[in-house]
């Protein structure tokens, strides 16, 4: 655990600029709008350790998989998350000397998230020979303009001598991905044009020999300053306006930079691309800095009003949430249904791709209950949208229907190992529990019934080609799988998988019904197609172990040399940067929730008992390193009223990242895992079910808490739920009167009268 | 099949040029003499498909492993096998036309590979105009001076005018690697000189960040012709001598090329290897072409003297066998302790490495027979000098003892993939059981007491800390393995690893008491120890099926869907060419002898009815995909008195490459399974066993066959056996009596007197 900012309910505050945590600040410091975001580096050049991020959602580049051994039907390429041409990058000189935080003499520095208007803020002072400057420095993306970036400086002279005061801001095109194979570079700089006081860089992702597209950027920068513009120098790959002045005593100057980023996404050439920024440029110069900043203030808090969770009696708890809640916005709103929720967001390279399952998983529940609807339903049409591709990764692998990708950006499957790509099939699976769980939810069927249901026959043709029978054993099993425990490969019979991949059967059959005629003839499924999908359903193997009463997480697991977490050194933890990969996976030791992921999906479905043995088998099994993991044990353990156990795991999504539990917090956030908490609130202490079409809540109140309070969006009613030490009060905020079940008991509910517990 | 060659006992003669099947063509022409090697690519420019691929032995480049997710103990590179500088390069004009066969009109195309004598020749007429010029070509690789190549021309006009003739002679360091990722090239051309009939080019592999050799290598040519010798303009990465005159109407002229090819390998810096180069140049510059090449062939004839297999009555087989001694001998001779068989030897770069377990398992048997038993001392040499390579293999795994590499050029591990290097332990049992087998074939154990004894222990350590105690089973399993069989990855308790991981411990225990009181205090096996291995001996967990009366292959193999081979359809064989790498992975089929080659290892430990079911429920599951699969299954069917499908199987190993049975020949020979048809003859055929010391034969003549006829070195004794329709000869040609069993039947061989059955 390391604990770089102090704790808030609403801002990332730190007074330190320390080398050693210079990438775990600069992680948490990101922000972004969806279109596109960026790592908390610092705009100017720093000699010390950093890592200058910025990312553009679904610009990217397929890299091409190298192993020593070529096999059929190995993905071709890896989809790499590709760090965007510097926009940012703002340096100033103070007498002449160029200012470098790693090395100059700094003082009062501050750097602040404010993460309820959406702000970067950083303000310092340098002392150089006689010169004493304070820089105040505020950044934001835009949510309002998807398309623009704003950073603003204020310099004020408390020396007592005049300071010489030069500014050079950038594009610059010589980026590199941390991730780079062979320090190689994915961009090739197309066109540079600049005026003194604006410049524009287009840039273009290199060739690659896949049908994949290739990217063009335009980044359009606008420079506002008292100080005098300069000619500057052509320089390679970069644009570069440059000003400069004399900074009085005691007198301050303001410099602003404005910049617009468009892409091919959008515009279909080039010469589109330029022009599109250009003009939203021109928009945007009709307006103040200040009017900029108060609508992006103004936007973030629409945002809290309707997703804010609060909580009184514990400033770290709700300073994590909400941390969770920005992180996640900041990455996906639903604007744009091509893109979807990355595991990093616009935070870091790493793991690549933009669309894993974490996203109907975890983060489909958040959206439907925070956001409104549509944004649910563009995460469901992209995976509609990209059925073609997932077509394709399964006859990739010789096989029916519809395989969707682990990784991908396009609806292709774009990680490059076998044991992923191939194996961790249960992805399906969830992809198809989304589309139960949105239509649980709402209580809308119309999805499913017109796009629902093509996902869902193509995920049950998959399944019914990749099972197969056993004749020792007379059932139908499936072989070759990842589950969710990425600690275990290529395994047989994931009763999680197989569970999985009976349910889509069971679902899709029952679904078939409530098709048109046109839709039913279309999918085509035959009597005999249906049949066997029903012996399948009838002989699907589940492993069991009778004598402990709990479901075997595959068909050897028992058979591994059982130790809880806790016979695990300290030091040797997380074991993932300690021990082989072979370690590992020979271990018992599981990443996240794999049979309890199926225990959360179908939490209503088994006994307190049955649930109870498996929480108390599997969790001391469980070493959580995946930020996935402690959600559904939160959840699970207030099912089972483990209080106690259920906060310990609380804690440990809710900051995970702000703490860097798992040491890995540099890479980038944890973005995916971000509705952990939310999950834990609602779904765990607050006992949040749909039953049967209504809402259920069983809450509890955490014991070092003085109350919680979130809202719900139900079936256009918006529900107020606040649980104290004294009871629960559910207000009905707003929408038609609505009975709800707490604790067991029917209440109705009417708009502004709330019910008290 | 495609057979492209003529049927003849010591020649591979074709008198067809076609481009489709250009590559196979080159890989089977292909000649070597241990120290390297190249394919029969033409030594002038080809504009149709070719792959000019030269290779020095024990010269390579660490490809820094690339994948989506990184983890720990994963093998930092890829050891790749890089083409070397191209010193086989002359290009040739007739009346200033260059040559090129993809183009011009040619006849009388006569390509020929003589295996009696190590040679290859190649004669063609080419007609351009007036012109027709008959040229004939002889290549070879010294087996008699290992740096030097020989490059022989000879020109002939036979039309009715002179023709203007001109030749380049080339090295060449503008080369790539068909196996590169990104069309990078390994080399850098350091050093040129040239002279106007000689000329140096000193090349050195490129920077790589880990701590493994950069190679240079010095390549010295000198030409000599009666043409007149041309300045040449300066070349990038070339150096060019070229020579031109006229060829008189019926007249002849002659070229000749000579490369001494020196490397940092055996000399100490750039300087060193280049003094080296030029003075040996100077020492073969005292012989004539015509000495050099019959000393080559006088070598060759002493190597067939103590190698040859004859069979009378099928030319194809004969001529099978043979092109497998010339291939293998071409590749490995034994006279450099750091060099060993790599796969492909120097007839392609795929797979990489230099030395897999095919050596212990398949090339050492063969060459304790044929070649003197230095040879196979240092086979065995080679992996004893690496035992700290394996000792960091083990540790990079997080485990005791040693670990020998999957693939390897120094020790350390080379490939790249995790179900390869961490899972596929069980060539540590094979590289055990080679101490075994040199030591009961010689019948001496001062290798194993004195160098072996370590191996052991370190293997032995190993699979100690490998194994662990299922509480489930109450016995000692080992998960998370690959067999040898690998269309199966990750699979628990495959019964040959577990079989041969217990017999290591037992041999290694039988053996350390044999050894030097100094030799046990080094290796400090405590009492602890050897009472941990006596349990694991004791306990450990080898899967069976009783219904089935067989081993398992691995815990869970039948459960799979299990159909014989006949039932995959033949449009789909090979399987690996067909299907995806996850259905054959979930498939029953077998790629290689696994339960099989345990059963061959210990083929006296098992009874004939145990051996009969499992060889007659495996091989139908048995696709043979693997080069090294048909020779076990030969031996075996032969042990079993299945004649016809020993046949069957020694035809398949005997014409692998010959008559590219798998379809994968172009990319290079199967080096390593060239053993194979040797030993299906003699393990097979004639049934050879060391049983306590004595040897043993119980032969059987093939149908179709009227005799063969193979000699055997054994402790001193140089013995000749030949097997006729009438019945067995054995014929003790050198060496002091002996007494071998003959179909059961004791028999006392004196020198010179033959023993007939």
């Amino acid at each position: 655990m390391q604990r770089i900012f102090e704790v808030d309910p609403w801002h990332l505050i730190s007074h330190q600029l320390d080398d050693k945590s210079k990438l775990l600040q600069e992680s948490l410091t990101s922000i972004g709008n969806g279109y596109m975001g960026m790592r908390g580096m610092f705009a100017e050049d720093y000699s010390g350790t950093t890592h200058a991020g910025i990312y553009i959602g679904g610009v990217w580049f397929p890299d091409r998989t190298v192993v020593g051994w070529w096999k059929n039907g190995y993905p071709e390429y890896f989809g790499k998350v590709i760090n965007a041409v510097n926009f940012a990058k703002v340096n100033f000189w103070l007498n002449d000397e160029k200012v470098d935080l790693a090395k100059n003499q700094i003082s009062d520095f501050t750097l602040d998230l404010d993460m309820q208007h959406g702000e970067l803020r950083r303000q310092f002072t340098v002392t150089k020979g006689t010169a004493r400057v304070q820089i105040t420095i505020t950044r934001f993306v835009s949510i309002v303009q998807k398309e623009l970036f704003v950073l603003h400086y204020n310099f004020r002279n408390l020396g007592q001598a005049p300071v010489k005061l030069q500014i050079d801001s950038a594009l610059d095109g010589n980026v590199y991905n941390q991730d780079a194979n062979y320090h190689e570079q994915f961009w090739q700089v197309k066109s540079r044009q600049q005026s003194m006081t604006a410049g524009l860089l287009v840039a273009k992702t290199k060739p690659n020999p896949f049908a994949t597209p290739r990217y063009t950027t335009a980044m359009h920068m606008t420079n506002a300053t008292t100080l005098t513009p300069q000619a500057t120098p052509e320089t390679n790959q970069q644009v570069v306006n440059r000003f400069n002045g004399e900074l009085a005593v005691g007198a301050t100057t303001d410099f602003e930079k404005r910049v617009i980023v468009t892409t091919s996404r959008d515009y279909a050439d080039q010469q589109a691309v330029i022009a599109a920024a250009k003009k939203i440029s021109q928009q945007v110069a009709q307006q103040t800095y200040t009017e900029l900043e108060t609508a992006q203030q103004q936007a973030w808090t629409v945002r809290w009003q309707q997703a804010d969770i609060k909580i009184n009696g514990d400033t770290a708890a709700q300073q994590g949430i909400r941390f969770n809640l920005f992180q996640l916005f900041s990455t996906y709103y639903g604007e744009d249904n091509r893109l979807n929720i990355g595991p990093k967001g616009f935070t870091g390279e790493k793991y690549g791709g933009a669309t894993y399952w974490d996203t109907e998983a975890f983060a489909l529940p958040l959206y439907l209950a925070v956001a409104p609807t549509t944004v649910s339903e563009h995460l469901l049409e992209y995976r509609y949208n990209q059925l073609p591709g997932a077509v394709h990764n399964a006859q990739a692998q010789g096989l029916q229907g519809a395989l969707f990708p682990m990784v991908t950006f396009n609806g292709i499957e774009s990680h490059n190992e076998w044991e992923i790509t191939f194996e961790e099939i249960h992805r399906n699976g969830t992809i198809a529990y989304a589309i139960y769980n949105y239509t649980n939810y709402t209580g809308d069927e119309t999805y499913l019934r017109e796009k629902g249901i093509d996902v869902l026959v193509g995920i049950a043709r998959f399944w019914a080609d990749r099972v197969h029978f056993s004749q020792r054993k007379q059932q139908y099993m499936i072989h070759g799988v990842t589950g969710p425990n990425e600690y275990e490969n290529n395994v047989n019979n994931n009763w999680y998988t197989n569970l999985l991949a009976r349910w889509t059967l069971q679902y899709t059959l029952a679904s078939l019904p409530k098709t048109t005629t046109a839709k039913q003839t279309k999918l085509a499924v035959s009597t005999a197609e249906k049949a066997q999908w029903q012996d399948i359903i009838d002989h699907m193997y589940l492993p069991e172990d009778e004598k402990l009463g709990i479901f075997e997480q595959q068909d050897t697991y028992l058979d591994k040399d059982i130790q809880p977490v806790t016979a695990i050194p300290a030091a040797q933890r997380p074991i993932n940067q300690h021990w082989s990969w072979d370690k590992i996976l020979r271990s018992p030791y599981i990443k996240q929730a794999d049979v309890l992921q199926g225990i959360w999906y179908f939490i209503d479905q088994f006994s307190p008992a049955v649930k109870q043995r498996n929480f108390d088998f599997y969790e001391p099994l469980t070493v959580h390193e995946s930020s996935l993991s402690p959600s559904v044990h939160a959840i699970l353990a207030a099912d089972l009223h483990y209080e106690a156990k259920a906060v310990e795991m609380y804690q440990r999504t809710a900051r995970l990242d702000l703490d860097n539990y798992n040491n890995d917090t540099n890479d980038g956030l944890h973005i995916t895992s971000m509705t952990g908490s939310w999950l834990a609130i609602v779904q765990g202490f607050a006992g949040m079910r749909v039953r049967d079409g209504q809402l259920h809540f069983a809450p509890f109140l955490p014991q070092d808490w003085q109350s919680y309070q979130f809202q719900i969006n139900f079936r256009g009613h918006l529900l107020n739920i606040e649980v104290t030490k004294t009871g629960t009060t559910v207000n009905l905020q707003s929408g038609s009167a609505l009975t709800i079940d707490l604790d067991g008991q029917q209440l109705e509910l009417n708009s502004g009268k709330p019910f008290v517990d």
